[in-house]
């Protein structure tokens, strides 16, 4: 009987020059994206974040959020000029960047675009959803097969491993609100400080949630994705949802971000359970609720730094963790190779 | 008044286009290295990994190890060519690789050197301290020169960021004496699986250091760093002593590894409290104890992703991430800069 491609791969782990199960962590990864690629010698080619940026109708309000809504805007001029956390990390690590408008509040000119920005634009933002549900169905709908397209796209140009983060004022309370549908965990235990509200913004977060929560039913919508979000979803988080089961459907490394591509990772996975075999989870967010959400997943991140940024920064920060695993498992000498007595 | 260097960090830090704090530890990282090199412009500067390699007698006696002896010269040799675990890594991240003879137990030709080996032996192994003293005053005296002397010539040579490695067959053993003796905790507790003993050989070898222990009367030895060197220390790990200290006084930024490592520098910081400033602690080790050595020091370290396999791998796979560190503070981009609206 032929060895499964898991043993051969577990063998060559193995007959490498360390103890057995020395590099920890790496060894799993090392083993899950060789699972992904179906092959003993795996390779991460053109690694990629993608950013999607998003405005939520509830942020106008002021209800959920500290920095106001036209900050989703010039953090997304900030990304065309180079100037944030996820330039500096992907150049850093040689990552290639790609900035999404998936539904700004905002008209771009065009003069402003750059080679790395997609006009994926859905809407000038969602609608408020303490009032009438976030999205159209069929919003949701082209907001998702948009983000088939992008990382089809990026497929196709040679990128075999993908990150994806995101730009939204007020998309940490979608996020929670999904949470909270899907897990069934308490709106309070979802719900964190975002950007960075105060005490008092927070308990006025958390009591505008709990009556969205209650207004829409989310209770009735754990298994009903599509529905979950047109009600408190986002266009970039519906993009990213695409994303996530493109990615799957073409073999790529998917790196998990935080606390929102989380929530965004729970819907898609309602769609397409497999997709979590493609996913290695970046690092634990700073965001209360992000643990929980991973402690539901039944997955350990690589980092735990307490980051909560978004705009992808844990998977960049991530991604050269998961190339030392399929490095070592390419590059180093078997105890046979080198000459060195194993036990 | 004027304000410190220290608030002048944090005021730049926080001017960056993100949330207080939303960089969680790449924060404090960039902080620590711009207190180091006493500036608010820092740099990284030919990231090094220094791997001092040396055997310990008590190995001869199997009683602590499972692996030969010989593995010691076997992987130094892989090593120089290039087969192992950190060479992988410190290729994969651009760090230069340094692989120090400090006392191994084979005489290596001089055709197997390379231009990236350094022949500082100080012996043919350490003594087996069931039996006698490891070392003599003066081993330990010219090991800590040694050390010292490798350091300035890496720094004059234009690095700034080291991390120290290390490869002796047994020489968890002394590592496990040293913290115990230093920070009180029991054998027990302080005596892991090193590179792979099973529970037969773990309680053999946490009787035979414990026998080691009494023999010498470690515990009158907390504050006599030269002696308890001289009783169960190693060559490599003298050498690594010299070599904290050198790299504290030259303002270098330093990278701890994983056990070995932090139970070298247990020493170190006995001998200069100092160098604690200076020190980036890269992992928690799978070997039993380094997470107990790490409460003792009170210290966090960046990545915990259990890899025990030493060689100065967890340093390696950390240091991408104090670049990233660095990198934020100096190229991102103020909300002045930007023209983001802060909070």
């Amino acid at each position: 009987m032929s060895s499964s491609l898991k043993e051969l791969l577990q063998q060559k782990i193995n007959t490498k020059t360390k103890p057995i199960g020395a590099l920890g962590m790496l060894e799993n990864i090392a083993l899950q994206v060789g699972l992904i690629q179906e092959t003993v010698s795996p390779n991460i080619s053109n690694p990629s974040i993608v950013i999607f940026a998003g405005d939520h109708g509830i942020a106008a309000t002021g209800l959920v959020n500290p920095y106001p809504q036209a900050v989703t805007a010039q953090m997304v001029l900030n990304f065309i000029n180079k100037g944030a956390a996820i330039n500096v990390f992907t150049k850093l690590n040689n990552i290639n960047l790609v900035v999404v408008d998936a539904g700004v509040n905002y008209n771009f000119e065009s003069s402003s675009f750059s080679d790395f920005f997609i006009d994926a634009k859905q809407g000038l933002g969602t609608k408020n959803y303490i009032e009438e549900n976030a999205m159209l169905p069929k919003e949701v709908e082209s907001s998702i097969e948009k983000g088939k397209q992008i990382v089809a796209d990026l497929n196709a140009s040679g990128c075999n491993c993908v990150g994806f983060g995101e730009m939204g004022i007020g998309n940490t309370s979608s996020a929670a609100l999904i949470m909270s549908t899907i897990t069934g965990i308490s709106i309070e235990e979802c719900t964190g400080r975002g950007t960075g509200v105060n005490d008092e913004q927070l308990n006025t977060k958390i009591n505008t949630l709990k009556i969205v929560f209650n207004k829409h039913q989310l209770n009735l919508l754990k298994d009903e994705p599509l529905e979950l979000l047109c009600k408190v979803g986002g266009f970039e988080i519906a993009m990213m949802i695409g994303a996530y089961i493109k990615a799957y459907q073409e073999k790529t490394i998917i790196i998990v971000d935080g606390f929102i591509a989380t929530a965004a990772l729970l819907i898609a996975l309602k769609m397409e359970p497999s997709i979590i075999h493609n996913c290695i989870f970046a690092h634990t967010s700073g965001e209360q609720g992000h643990e929980k959400m991973l402690q539901y997943l039944q997955v350990v991140p690589i980092l735990n730094l307490g980051m909560r940024l978004g705009e992808g920064t844990g998977a960049a920060i991530a991604i050269p963790i998961v190339q030392s695993a399929v490095a070592f498992l390419n590059e180093m000498a078997s105890f046979e190779q080198a000459g060195v007595n194993s036990i």
